[in-house]
């Protein structure tokens, strides 16, 4: 099983976020819990089963992120982390990359690792 | 003075907070405590008057942000709310806006109000 077991620094949890997301997206199911949001292009969805179910039922098969930009925070007194990624990906044979950009809250668990309790996405486009 | 009082829908802050950059920045200082952060393109300030400097100091005089999204999720059981934000900004005589994605924590004071713990901002550039 995969889970954030001594992975506190940003960088780790976003290589490993993006890398598992591109690789096989169901084994992102560790980092989810039942209280966890993500809201994906303005559609919100709560829980570890909902978020699954959504982020599986994308509509692409192949996906490659690229991370442009990354910066972290301490949220909250707790250890919670707060993620702002900016950066690229490209969708199955699309040769043109979108922009997108993406919000963490890593949340201590209690036990010695982190998981996602807040998650938005966003793709960017360019400015007029 | 400026305050949150009452705004706590993160649309009317995301209006407030814009509006007041694009007018006069001084007058953000009320939105920042001693424990605010702010990474600015990379570079992190901490404090309300560090912020402040690094806000006031940036090199333009005209600024004019148009939002493109908003979405927020509770962040925490206090009634702390993250906001990410997309956009695009035009500084001085600029012709071509530039795109951009910030992040806000919003933290209740205990009296009634919010104010701004978390603070990230990056300019966001064309996918390749």
């Amino acid at each position: 099983m995969l889970d954030l077991y001594n992975i506190i620094e940003p960088e780790q949890f976003v290589e490993f976020y993006y890398n598992t997301f591109d690789g096989n997206r169901t084994q992102l199911a560790g980092l989810y819990r039942p209280n966890s949001m993500l809201t994906f292009e303005q559609t919100p969805t709560m829980g570890a089963d909902a978020i699954m179910e959504k982020l599986t039922g994308l509509p692409f098969s192949k996906v490659k992120h690229q991370v442009a930009s990354l910066d972290a925070q301490p949220a909250a007194e707790d250890g919670s982390i707060v993620v702002m990624v900016t950066g690229a990906l490209l969708v199955d044979e699309e040769q043109r990359p979108m922009s997108y950009s993406q919000v963490f809250q890593l949340k201590p668990d209690g036990q010695g690792s982190y998981y996602v309790f807040n998650d938005i996405f966003r793709l960017v486009y360019p400015a007029a």
